[in-house]
């Protein structure tokens, strides 16, 4: 008991202050405004209305719904730890998004040795924060808010080399990011975890249980997450009619599957009682969405069993293949664009499990 | 209990199955893209930022709130019912608003025998979902779920035909749908009612009672219908000044009610308590909102006394007469429209009272 | 008890029939549609989507969240007023706001005998709406909701003539209103306390408990206030590159707050125990809020202590400071335009103080 309070009182500081030092010195050194955000850039015929920031603001508002309200709600589902669940999230969001701007920004978004700052790298930014909260829920319940902390520390720059590279080289059509964030963060939960708990699987499960309580709040995020989910996965697309066919999408996928999950749930219970966790895990699979799976799932295998096929999209690709007019859109054959999909997927699932599982050992070092 | 649990187990499932198996079938058959999303239809010379997507996305994530969190959480106000008022506000409206898409579709977006799908049918359907919802809250603890989902049914293709006839026969003038959408709910809602709870009017309220948790949340409900009451007023009016007005109207409307909520409710209870529901039916009812009348009261004949004289909307008329510069704006003089409005009331109080009745039987078969 | 009860009965309902009957005859007096409400300014060269409400409206129902949620949840902090706390904010923001837009418009918006009316003004409404919510939180507890009210009415009038002479005659800096609303918020309620408090200081606290219940709403209200708060600080800077470093400098802010005051609550509490209050009161500072400094603490003088440095926004400033190619704007050099913010700090602080403590002085009548 002393050790752990030790540990929050000097170990937790610390770490927050020297990586709130270091990022503020860092945007200092390479941190300035990009093309629409900068004053200089602006002249006699620039349209303010037609500014960037228009364009994305919306989407960004919505996702920080998702964020910090839809994610902390959720994260309230165990009944001794709800109130945590909610603070720590908003703690390892706060931290992740400011990590991630800068070295999503170093791979993506840098040139003339300035990394170029506007509202769409905040979008980038909460996707790989998106990421880290998925993985998040696969160990919450049984690590110390420090070790979140060093989680996401370690999580955001292997996630953006991935993303730079599966980008820039694979040129996947990962409208939502359902193949890079979803699959990445399961897989690098589950390394985490394997690491973790191997040796004692069924223990330490103490804080597990959930209320009454907790299971409306976790429901209250879980309906944050639904409603906004068509900006979560419309939202890195290109503008247009692209972003129209994307909302449609993944609007019609998310009530599709929420009709199959409660189809499921009352079935698959012994006396018809239709169990909210099913709800949530089925209904956000639905929408591209694997990570509720991962996180409410005390046992974290049942990732991989329910969260594997979900990224392959069954119920949005069927219904894409249903409205015709749908293509891939990149300029590939569709046979051409499924090989390199399946080379993102392994090579994501390959870097994202091994770098869980070098977090998990730096995770059990004292 | 084991006919109710057989009745979740196999008869619940077996609906939800057929009807997901049955609306994908419809929409791989009859549904395509409007115009604003499909990608034949754009060229070089195509905008992407002036996609109706960006007028009406807006409105619909506001309304997507509105749908899934503002009811969500006020169906919650049964104390034993909370949590299973929000998963079955979810099961209704994911069911609901694919089948309205169907059938408004049919009705009123349907040419080249095809169905042509944008964002801005989601906003009708949810408008037609919002019709079921609030029918819901008339019943709400006193049926099953499927029984829920059997009144959605087909409350959703009586009201489609209903807006149809209306809006093409008697063209009124009906922003934020208050003739439409309220009459209609209410009235369907109190038609059902009257087949199922006749006999035994004052039994079986078991779980009609509130606890301080419950009716926190229905208040949080509340005031996410207040908050984005506006965009669900004004979303289907005309772009620009008359949008503009719209959400002036109603905002100022909204507020208005809401201090004279107050003050009734302080001065009608015995002991000068304001009591929440009072506060929930007048604030919602001078938004042009009788739904929450039908949705909170046990005895739904509360509906038509209270419901009834707001469809008139009395006091968002009177801010209308007040500010000078308002006009009915269809091209009608004023007395010519306002015949009209009175047919639209009757026919649509017709209708959907008839169709409560019949529905009431339906859901009394066994 | 008789006394109370008579008090609310009588006297609320009075209060409240008198404001709305005063409040309708002035706007059917005095007010009209702004030329973007007004179909009149429309003719066939008028591009609908180029209205003015566009731009304003989603600004506005970000701040709505952040009105009727984000402080309502806020308010709901005391245990055996939480839901008193959610719906007084409730009715005291319904007025604040009607009254607010009748204030500033005569001062600010008003030309040819008529006000003005547009979105625009419903969001400088929900500002002055927003300080005295701000100094509601210093009292709330202690004072009856027709006090409130009473506070309310004379608040919003002194803030509207400051805000006027402060930005036509020291024309300041002020995006997101950080100097006018959070100093002014805070030093009114610091007035009114002071009057009303003095002899019994540490009496009639009985409701300043919280619970954990209370706690998670009170959380949930700070995360509503943190999602929005870029959208609150940003809404009315000039659009275009301006609104976009706002935004970005309201985020990047606040992300970097939370973090240092997660580390000062690890390391100031006995047992490392992270309190919540501290987390609330540090991150909204740092986003420019002082709000909730008064807001949760008993004892307002707190508000001074924490509030005052953070008008300044340090931090914030520090980080204008990082990131290079921030400017003033306003066609000053910085040294003048400083030195014009000094004086509308102090002339604020002034006005807002005495203001408070005539206000105590009306409370106080029987």
């Amino acid at each position: 008991m002393r050790g752990k309070s030790t540990n929050l009182r000097i170990r937790l500081p610390v770490f927050l202050f020297v990586a709130q030092v270091t990022i503020v010195a860092f945007y200092a050194a390479f941190v300035t405004y990009d093309d629409q955000a900068d004053a200089r850039f602006q002249n006699n015929r620039t349209k303010p209305m037609e500014n960037a920031v228009y364009k994305d603001y919306p989407m960004f508002t919505d996702i920080q719904v998702i964020i910090f309200l839809g994610f902390g709600c959720l994260f309230a589902f165990f009944r001794l730890y709800g109130f945590g669940g909610m603070v720590f999230n908003l703690l390892t969001a706060a931290f992740s998004i400011q990590w991630a701007i800068l070295v999503q920004g170093y791979f993506q978004f840098s040139h003339d040795g300035k990394i170029h700052l506007g509202v769409i790298n905040l979008i980038y930014a909460e996707f790989a924060c998106a990421v880290v909260l998925i993985s998040f829920g696969a160990v919450l319940g049984k690590t110390s808010p420090l070790q979140l902390l060093v989680m996401a520390l370690l999580e955001v720059p292997v996630f953006a080399v991935t993303e730079w590279a599966v980008l820039k080289y694979l040129k996947i059509n990962d409208s939502g990011g359902s193949i890079l964030i979803h699959l990445f963060a399961c897989y690098f939960g589950l390394g985490v975890t394997f690491v973790l708990y191997r040796p004692h699987l069924n223990e330490g499960h103490a804080k597990a249980n959930t209320s009454y309580q907790s299971d409306i709040l976790s429901l209250i995020g879980t309906l944050f997450l639904w409603v906004f989910w068509p900006s979560f996965n419309s939202s890195l697309t290109l503008k247009g009619d692209d972003q129209h066919r994307a909302i449609l999408h993944t609007f019609i996928g998310l009530s599709a599957s929420t009709l199959t999950a409660f189809a499921l749930s009352a079935m698959l219970n012994k006396n018809g009682k239709i169990t909210i966790s099913d709800i949530q895990n089925v209904t956000l699979a639905g929408g591209g969405d694997s990570g509720g799976v991962c996180g409410y799932d005390d046992n974290s295998c049942s990732c991989i069993c329910s969260g594997a096929p979900v990224e392959g999209d069954p119920k949005l690709h069927k219904l894409q293949i249903l409205i015709p007019g749908l293509q891939p859109g990149l300029g590939r054959t569709a046979r051409e664009q499924a090989l390199f999909q399946v080379a993102a997927v392994f090579s994501t699932i390959g870097v994202s499990t091994l770098g869980g599982i070098l977090t998990g050992f730096v995770l059990k070092l004292p």
